[in-house]
């Protein structure tokens, strides 16, 4: 390309996190616009050690929008993608038009290319979609020129991608509009709130790949009796207690909530007809696991919460990090026990007393759970300032290296 | 003993039935009367396949009361024993008031011995309770010359005994009093009525004991808030819906309702704190292989249904029994694979098209179903007429041979 030919090409860079509900959303109202049918609450993991990077670029020689997902091109006609792509460009035309209408921030017209990789693998089973689209709306809001509530659309690309766009304690309030513009995500409280909270996800090696959880809270809808009377009669009240034991970083009442609903939420989807099963036998010995280290000591140090499949996310204080984790050393033994086992942050190591490892008394479960990430409550969104971090290059393709 | 010392033993043998909640039971609103929080339905499974046998003796020499349970003497003081005991001398003592004050049927000070045995294994994990306090209180009413409604009594020693002192299909209904005397079981149609039906029991081969039904009921009670809307919100409906399904024998809503109320139950535990995990991986390969199956004909065949623990109890209709036996023969090949797999009613051998392999599709679990007891509906109990069935001596000892 001679220097004559150059055409401006406008690029942004940012990362988006995970986040795991302690509150869960199980259940569209409204299978469009991703309005759930209740509130929901979750904690945003640190970006550390699981986020998703996301570039986009935008230019006049573009032909037409494009989509690259962990190095693989993918469709971008989808309809969440389009959903984002056509609220942002929606929202940037309105602004333009309220303040200087010969404002083209990027240009309206221009197509998009956009390449998305996440710092975790797929594998994992971790969801992946909250962060991906949380990303994909925070940087093309960037690109667009965008501001204001982007949780909203966040919402429409993956229900749960609302609540990764903040940091700290999330709630996803249900709404009452039909239209969905009250259906949004509300920062709790900051990410520098609770210090001392730790998380661990425990990455459990699944045998198949469990049922999706759009079709799965779709039949949940349709056939679960007990899924209405919880959305109708449950979690509210749950909403207000577990908003009062963030602020007030009440660990026992938080951690008890947080397994009743991990429950609730499983009992929910086994009532489904043919009924849902993403708890195996292994989620089951942790549940043990955490019930019998928190008996022991009389107190409740640990709690845990499944999503829609077999791997545990823990939450405990600082303090209990290391005993735990080699609880969980002990009545899962990994062949890969070494320094792979734990990722992320830190864990020293510590020797269990006799007592305690009678008082769990499990039979060990051999390389049932691949490893750990060590992590913890993280920020929201950021944009990428150095820009050899794009994972475009300056055609507008992906960089080689990925 | 000289003939001039011979003292009158009266004795009286009957026998019993299983039978196995298509609407579950779980839960009392009265602990000490056991007074259910909502109405149950269930099926009675034939005596010829799964019965207890119980032997009352009564004699002025006697002692104490006594208690044998399968060749081992038990502690007849326990409180629902003791509760069942009352309650029929009670009876027996209003009606010899009312009837013929001179009338001592069996001496009603005399003391009681009785001796009870099971023809199926303690180790299949079927719930042996209900058939044992159904005979208990049976044979002592005939003993005692008590008439009348005895399920009140039988519920008084196990909730779910009151359903097995009838044949065919039999509802506890919830009642309203809190003397629990409107809470008893009634026959909705006798055994007679739908003789195409077939009852598969799969006995599982469970790792550990689960927990037991009485505490477990009391902690889901006390904790979960699914299992509360369910008694209030569901199950009058599914009463009404099962009742009509049963005298229209209407397979496939009997079998869908059938499911879906064991999953219901099932998923009440999971939502218990500490949750109750009475399902395991077998358990859930069996849910998967009865979808799979009535998924491949496009109709409800076959369903299932679990109580407190991993065994599932598959009803069907007679004609579908030696292809969905082969099936389950498929996906759990036994090593005891020959004529001791299965138990009871006869079972053609048949061959499974591949067409239908293959859409079962689901990883062989090898030895994880220990046999199958091939059974029917089933009459109520019945006393037994040949006195060389007596299960004690002439002494009032249990008889050597057991």
């Amino acid at each position: 390309m001679s220097d004559d030919n150059t055409v401006k090409t406008t690029m942004v860079t940012c990362t988006a996190p995970v986040n795991i509900a302690v509150i869960k959303y199980w259940g569209k109202r409204n299978e469009e616009l991703i309005l759930p049918i209740n509130s929901s609450l979750s904690v945003t993991l640190h970006q550390d050690q699981l986020k998703t990077t996301t570039t986009v670029a935008t230019s006049r020689s573009f032909e037409e929008d494009r989509i690259w997902l962990n190095g693989k091109e993918e469709d971008i006609t989808h309809p969440r993608l389009q959903s984002c792509l056509r609220e942002i460009r929606r929202l940037a035309r309105k602004r333009r038009n309220k303040t200087n209408p010969d404002l083209d921030v990027a240009g309206l017209s221009h197509k998009v290319h956009i390449c998305s990789i996440n710092n975790f693998p797929t594998a994992a089973g971790l969801a992946s979609s909250a962060a991906g689209f949380a990303c994909l709306v925070y940087t093309l809001a960037r690109v667009f020129g965008v501001e204001g509530e982007l949780s909203v659309i966040a919402r429409q690309g993956s229900g749960s991608a609302c609540r990764s766009m903040y940091g700290g304690f999330v709630q996803w309030i249900l709404g009452q509009r039909d239209d969905g513009k009250d259906s949004l995500a509300q920062q709790v409280e900051p990410e520098s709130h609770w210090p001392e909270l730790r998380i661990l996800v425990l990455v459990v090696s699944a045998d198949r790949k469990p049922i999706g959880s759009t079709s799965g809270m779709q039949t949940s809808v349709k056939t679960s009796l007990l899924l209405k009377l919880r959305a109708e009669c449950v979690v509210s009240k749950r909403m207000e207690d577990m908003i009062e034991a963030v602020c007030q970083k009440d660990f026992s009442t938080f951690a008890g909530l947080t397994m009743k609903d991990s429950n609730q939420f499983h009992a929910t989807c086994l009532d489904t007809y043919p009924p849902i099963f993403y708890l195996n036998s292994v989620s089951q010995q942790i549940i043990n696991v955490v019930h019998k280290y928190n008996e022991h000591y009389g107190e409740t140090r640990v709690a845990y919460t499944f999503d829609a499949g077999p791997n545990a996310v823990i939450f405990t204080l600082e303090q209990h990090v290391p005993e735990f984790v080699q609880v969980i050393k002990h009545v899962f033994p990994s062949e890969s026990n070494g320094g792979k086992f734990i990722k992320g942050l830190q864990v020293d190591d510590t020797i269990l007393s006799e007592e305690l490892k009678q008082c769990i008394g499990l039979e060990p479960m051999l390389n049932k759970i691949s490893y750990i990430i060590s992590t913890k409550v993280g920020p929201g969104p950021r944009v990428v300032e150095d820009h050899s971090e794009h994972l475009l290059g300056s055609d507008g393709m992906p960089k080689k290296t990925q």
